[in-house]
C-alpha cells in the first residue's frame, strides 16, 4: 500500500464494495421498469435503495475529488463517474465506471483484457439502455417498445447497427439514449475490428528467424570484445616501451 | 504420428469422418425445416439420423475430454464443441467446430487461410441461422419469415448489418438466433477490415532496400572478425615475450 | 510571420473571423428552417445575413486563389471551400472547411487531434444535414421528416448506419444530402476503428526491454572504440619501426 | 513491348478499346431499363449493341485463354471476366474487370490508387446493381422499386449498410443482386477503414530521429574498419617476425 497516494489507496479499497453497490443499484433500477405492476411497497423499496446507493456514490466522488492530487485532472479523467452522479437518468452508468476502474488496474495481456472489458461493457450498456428506453417509452401512445423483451431485442438490433426498424423509440428521452447506444455500437465495431487487425498483423509479421534484428545487447557484447582487445594491446605496449 | 499425444492422434484421425457426419447432420436438420410437408417416414428418418450423429459427437467429445492432458483447458478451448453437444438448438454448430479444427492444423499463409475460413464459416452460419430461425418462426401468427427463401434473404440482410426490416423474427427463440447472427456479422466486418488493413500495411511499409536493419547475423560476423584479430594479437604477443 | 507566403499570412490572420462568420451563417441558416413560422422580417434578416457572409467567403476564396503560389494546386486541395462558394445548397459546409484549416495548422499528438476533429466534424455534418434535409422534405406530401427533432434523430440513425427506416427522405434533394451523410457515416466508422487499431497496436507492440534493437548510435560508439584502437596501434608501430 | 509474353502484349493493346466497349455496353444496358417506353427500334438497337459487345468480350476471353502461359491459373485469376462472359445477368461486370486490369498495371503510391479504384468500383457497382435490380423488380406486383431514381437511392442505402427498408427487392433475382451489393458494401467499409488505419499508423509511428535503428550498412562500415585494423596488425607482425 506504500507508494500509493490517498486517492489510489481509497480506490483500491472501495473497488469491490462499490461494484457490488452498483450491481444492487442496477437490480433496484431494473425491477420497477420490468415489472411496473408490483405492489407499491416493493417499488418504493427499490426507489429508496437507488437513492441510498446514489448517496454513497456522491460521497465517494466528493471524497476522491478532495484527496485527488490534481482536482481538475481528476474531473477530466472520470467523466462517466461525474455524469452518473450529476444526471439522474445516467446513474446506472456508475456500473460501467466501476468496471472501467477494474480495467485500469490490470496491466498485462492487453488484448485479452480489452476483449473481456468490451464484452462486459457492451452487455451492461445494452441492458441499461434497454431499461432506460423502456422507462422512457412506456405509456407513450405511439410507442412500439412496450415490454422488456422488445426493448432488449431493440437494443441488440441497434448496438450491432443492424436497425430493422420493427421497434424504434419515439420519445425525445428514448431517442437520446438510443443515440448513445448507437455510438457504443460504432465503438464496439471499431474495437472488434481493431483487435482482429492487431492479432492478424502480429501473427503475419512474425519475424523471420534467419533475419533477427541486431539488439543493443549484441552490439554491447561486441564492444566488450573490442575493449578487451584494446586492453591487451595496452599490455603489449607497456613491456615494449619498458 | 509419433510426438503427438493421444488427443491429437484421435483428432487427426477423426477429422474427416466427423466433418462428413456434421454435413450429413446439416442435411438431416435442413430437410424437415425446408419441406415440412414431406411424408412423416422421411421426417422421422431425418430425426433418427440427427440423433445418431449427435450421439457420435457426444461420444467423441467425451473421449477427447478423457484423453486430454489438461481437461479444464480442453473444455475452455472448445466452447463450440461443448455448446453443440449440450444444447439441442445449437447442434448444427458442430459443423463450425469441425471446420475450426481444420483451421488449427493449417500452418502457413495465415491471411489466405483466414479468408477461406471466414467465407466458409459465414456461409455455414447464415445457412444454419436461416434454418433455425425459420424453424422457430413458422407457425407463429405474426411471423413475417414463412419460407426458406425469405429466411435466407433475411439472414444475409442481417449478417451484413444492412437490416431492412422487411423481415424480422418475432419469437423469443428466433430473436436469440438473430442476435447470434448479428454478432457474427460484426465479426465478419471486423475480419474483412482487418485482413484488408494488414494487406495494405504490409504492401505500403515494404522496407527501403537501402536502409535494411542490421541483423544479429551481421553483428555476429563482425564479432568473429574482432575475435580473429584478438587471436592474432595474442600470437603477436607470444613471440614478443618469449 | 516572416517565412510565410502571402497565402499563409492571409489564412492565419482570417482564420478566427472566418470561423465566427461561418458559425453566424449556420445560425442564420438554421433559424428559418427550424422555425418557419417566424415573422417575415426575421426571416428576411436571416437571408440577408446568409448572403452577406456568402459574399465574404466568395471574396476570401477569390483573394486566396489570386495570391496562391500554385493556383491549380490550391483549387484541388480545397474542394470543400470551392463547393461551399459555388453551390448554394452546400454553403453551410464552409464551416467544415474552416475547421479543416484549423486542423492543418495543428502539429503534434495526431490521434488526439483526429479524435477531436472527427467528433466536431461529425456533429457539424449531422446538424447541417438535418437542417438541409428538413428544408428539402418539408412541404412534400409523402414526407415523414416534418420537424427538426425528427430530422436530427434521422441524421443520427443514418450516420451510425443503423437505419431504422422510421424516417427516410423522399425528395431527390433530400436523398442527395442523405447519401452524403451515409458516406460520412462510413468515414466515421473507419476513423474510429483506425484510431482504436493504431492505439491497440502501439500498446501491444511495445518493445521487449531485453531485446531493444541496436541503434545507429550504438554502432557509431563501437566504431569510435575501434578507431581509437587503430590509432593506438599506429602509435605502437611508430616506435617499433624507429 | 519486348519482355512481355503474348498475353501481356494483347492485354496492354486492348485495354483502352475494351474499356470503351464496356462503357458503351453499360449505356446500351441502361437505356432500355431506365426508359422502357422508348420506341422498339431503339430498344432493339440496344439489344444488338449489347450482343455484339458481349461477342467481343467472348472472343477476347477465348484469345487470352489460348495464349495464356498457364491456362488454369489464368481462369482462376480472372473470375470476374469469366462470370461476365458466362452469365448473361453479370455481363455489365465486365466493366469492373476492365478497371481491375488498369489497376494491376499501376505500380506506386498504393494507397492513392486503392482510394481511386475503390471509389470508381463502388460507383460502378452501385450503378450496375441499381439497373439490374430495377430490371428484375419492375413488373412484379409487390415491388417497391419501380423507377431508376428509387433503385439508385436503394443501392446507396444498401452499399453503406444503412438499410432503411423503405425500398427492398422482393424477387429472387433482385435479392441475389442485393446480396452481392451488400458484400460490396462490407468490402467498401473494410477498405475505407484499412486505408485510414494504415495512414494513421504510418503518421503516428514515424521513427524517433534520436533512436534510428542500426542498418546493415552501418555494421558493414564498422566491419571494414576492423578489417583494416587487422591488415595493419598483419603488417606490424611481418617485420617483427622477420
Amino acid at each position: 500500500m506504500s507508494g500509493m497516494n490517498r486517492l489510489e489507496r481509497w480506490e483500491s479499497r472501495t473497488q469491490t464494495p462499490l461494484m457490488i453497490a452498483a450491481l444492487v443499484f442496477l437490480v433496484a433500477f431494473a425491477i420497477p421498469i420490468v415489472n411496473p405492476g408490483l405492489p407499491s411497497s416493493v417499488l418504493r423499496t427499490c426507489t429508496v435503495v437507488q437513492d441510498v446507493i446514489w448517496g454513497v456514490f456522491l460521497v465517494d466522488y466528493a471524497y476522491r475529488l478532495v484527496v485527488a492530487p490534481r482536482r481538475w485532472q481528476f474531473v477530466r479523467k472520470h467523466p462517466v463517474d461525474l455524469a452518473a452522479v450529476a444526471l439522474p437518468a445516467l446513474r446506472p452508468l456508475r456500473l460501467v465506471a466501476a468496471l472501467s476502474f477494474a480495467h485500469q488496474v490490470a496491466g498485462e495481456k492487453l488484448r485479452g483484457h480489452v476483449a473481456l472489458y468490451v464484452t462486459t461493457a457492451t452487455l451492461l450498456v445494452v441492458t441499461i439502455s434497454s431499461l432506460a428506453v423502456l422507462n422512457a417509452e412506456r405509456g407513450h401512445p405511439d410507442a412500439t417498445i412496450q415490454t422488456w423483451q422488445e426493448s432488449l431485442w431493440w437494443s441488440f438490433v441497434t448496438v450491432t447497427t443492424v436497425g430493422y426498424g420493427d421497434y424504434a423509440p419515439v420519445t425525445g428521452e428514448g431517442r437520446l439514449f438510443a443515440v448513445g447506444l448507437m455510438l457504443c455500437g460504432i465503438a464496439l465495431l471499431g474495437i472488434v475490428t481493431a483487435s482482429l487487425a492487431s492479432w492478424l498483423l502480429e501473427r503475419i509479421s512474425e519475424p523471420d528467424p534467419h533475419r533477427q534484428p541486431a539488439t543493443a545487447a549484441d552490439v554491447a557484447e561486441l564492444a566488450e570484445e573490442v575493449r578487451a582487445l584494446r586492453a591487451e594491446l595496452a599490455g603489449l605496449r607497456g613491456p615494449d616501451q619498458g
